[in-house]
């Protein structure tokens, strides 16, 4: 079960979600100073770390399906280890539960649906945004300071972050991105893109304030040939939020190609102070 | 740990989540007939039951905010255990993983944040969908045979169950509903509720096909005395999907108050046949 050594993996993304067996049902990982967030590392990387550690293990049948991730403490710089059990295998899908820890300490848990995909009925019934293409729009960062943010090229259609105010009426951040290093998407990728999202209560506020996710849940649309048609090019990513309440709101997203298709659509909730 | 014997329970509602503690982390509850569904009981049930297991445990603090049920396989009539375990449990904010099984045999899976509210600005920037009001709108059922629809007061403004097609271009439905028996509204109601939407498939195929949820997320927004102020009352219930493909699609609800506040937002992946 040794996946990748991490010294053999050349990209930033790579390195950042590669694990090492240590059994059947454990591995360990590395947190990489490319990814690190205000505090810890970036919660994207996470969920692609703990989806690539399932993906990895010997007994998984099918493609990722659904993700919860839980973010239920900072991961420190440093050394963590993941446990992958798969709590039901049934024909055509499979129910793994995952927990990062630290020292015996949990910081992360998870669950992961992974499926069998079939020809089907099929469409999409969401629209995508409206947007000028990626190449009309100039690259810009994120927040000073967030390391991850320059492990991707993104160009703000609308709601970028906001500069002191004043308030916006709306949620909505629409934006294209990709890897800024050319790394194909795929799952593990995907998964950490549902998670690029400047927490929404900055622009109805406008500015930045204290917040975080708590629990992530993303669902995976595209099968293996649709991402792999993607390949490095940008996506069309759009998120908002349905209310703001006592301390936490709720952020709906949704990843798209370039073409049309729905790739994932994601979902959070974030804790914020202000 | 007793919270309520199951022959205590006057409520089929209060009987449905009832359990019993066998130690500090495992209680036992059983499967009501008046909650079945096609296979097994009634997804929303099990939901709510897993929830109340966890409020029920004597080292929870705060209220729901998150939920993320995983249906692995259908509950068998009768007994069924529950293991719910703090992963964490931080100042604020408490992380749960909570399995149910029979005969050690893993049915369910789930993970549950429980946190503090504390007085924050709020704003909710969802729209409330328009409706008739309930009163002018006829009860009707959801689909023949379906015994744990009767629990329910249904009363559909939009995209009623589909007899005999033609399939629609939208898939979404809005609903009033209230428990049928009068039954006041608090967590783990608002987490069954959450599941009420037939699979939205059947409105775009204009027929009832083979579905079923895999993977529910939802997100509480509404403290106590929002639910409380709530009471029997009715509450309007908006649902759609996003993508179906090759087997799969995902849904997006909403609950609301009669009064306008977003009670809940909810999500869910659905494997489908046709």
């Amino acid at each position: 079960m040794i996946i990748a050594d991490v010294n053999d993996a050349q990209h930033p993304f790579d390195r950042a979600i590669a694990v090492q067996s240590l059994d059947v049902s454990r591995v360990r990982g590395h947190t990489q100073p490319e990814w690190a967030n205000m505090v810890g590392p970036f919660g994207g990387i996470t969920a692609a770390a703990l989806l690539h550690a399932v993906e990895a293990h010997p007994d998984r049948i099918g493609d990722p399906l659904a993700l919860t991730v839980n973010f239920a403490a900072p991961i420190g710089d440093g050394d963590y280890e993941i446990t992958v059990r798969a709590a039901r295998t049934n024909r055509t899908n499979q129910h793994w539960i995952v927990e990062l820890d630290q020292a015996g300490e949990v910081k992360t848990t998870a669950t992961a649906l992974f499926g069998v995909r079939r020809e089907t009925w099929g469409d999409t019934e969401a629209a995508m945004p409206d947007a000028v293409p990626p190449e009309a729009i100039t690259r810009t960062g994120l927040i000073d300071g967030i390391e991850w943010a320059h492990r991707y090229d993104l160009r703000f259609a609308a709601g970028p972050v906001p500069v002191n105010g004043p308030p916006s009426a709306s949620s909505t951040t629409t934006l294209w991105m990709r890897d800024a290093a050319g790394r194909r998407i795929d799952y593990p990728a995907l998964a950490a893109q549902c998670d690029v999202f400047y927490p929404r209560v900055f622009l109805r506020r406008g500015a930045v304030l204290p917040a975080g996710t708590i629990s992530l849940t993303s669902y995976f649309h595209a099968d293996r040939q649709q991402l792999d048609a993607v390949g490095d090019d940008f996506i069309l990513c759009s998120a908002h939020a349905n209310r703001f309440s006592r301390g936490y709101f709720d952020q709906s997203a949704q990843l798209w190609s370039r073409g049309g298709q729905l790739l994932a659509t994601s979902h959070q909730i974030v804790y914020f102070k202000g």
